[in-house]
């Protein structure tokens, strides 16, 4: 279980999620569809098993990942993102972005359509247009919303 | 210093220098503006200065953020995000709006101007167009940018 920050913040609280080592990189394999146990472990390089066993429960115990058995015997299971984990997606590209920019420049996150490069950006929907990161403010609200939005 | 994860992945070489308990939290206070180490303390409650004082040494080796002495006797500093620091409000803003969907709703991103909520998107400047998350690859490229560019 990971050590909580007791902090009343988004970005607190969502750490506290998914800010465990491995976590959003396992995120990351599982936004291309689903992935099998042993995969993920290819994919994951130097992860052991009992690590990755024990991310995958806590992810699922979060509602992160749904676990399904493609294999009785012997039980194998496989991986697949809840709607909650595949809008981890935003903090995927968001991590991708700064890493193509600051980190790791032999990459890119490109528009599939046209082959070139895309930017974040928030958007409000009231005034329809873009808006700067330094016009985006946090506000508390009354009525906390139902359920979670798709965000895309 | 974090541990690597050996993976040639922007995502993966972002978390080895921003994945660190406590750092974006840190990211997160500094994006208002320049902050002195108390006050940085004050707001990470549960942090020990150790652990605050090694991760903003690190976040400084990292070029996240830059120190300035605003006492001499006894020694005291402040920090600032740097340009490579200020574009994590990227990733910031994006654990901030999945925490405002799916763990701390009592909280919404919103534009300031208008009060209402904002999302965050991706767009391409050569098609002028938002683009669904769905529609973005990751490229490699043969010329690494010489440079970081300004986010926002």
């Amino acid at each position: 279980m990971p050590k909580r920050y007791g902090q009343a913040c988004p970005v607190a609280k969502s750490l506290e999620l998914v800010g465990d080592r491995w976590t959003l990189l396992i995120v990351r394999d599982l936004l291309a569809g689903t992935r099998r146990f042993q995969d993920l472990a290819a994919s994951q390089k130097g992860i052991a098993p009992n690590i990755l066993s024990d991310r995958l429960k806590l992810m699922e115990r979060h509602r992160l990942v749904t676990r399904a058995f493609y294999s009785e015997h012997p039980p194998r299971a496989q991986y697949t993102l809840t709607d909650r984990g595949r809008d981890l997606g935003w903090v995927v590209g968001a991590l991708a972005t700064w890493g193509t920019r600051h980190v790791f420049k032999r990459a890119r996150l490109v528009h599939e359509d046209c082959g070139h490069e895309v930017t974040l950006g928030y958007h409000c929907r009231e005034c329809g247009t873009r808006v700067r990161g330094a016009s985006v403010g946090l506000r508390r609200v009354a009525r906390p919303r139902a359920g979670a939005r798709r965000a895309r």
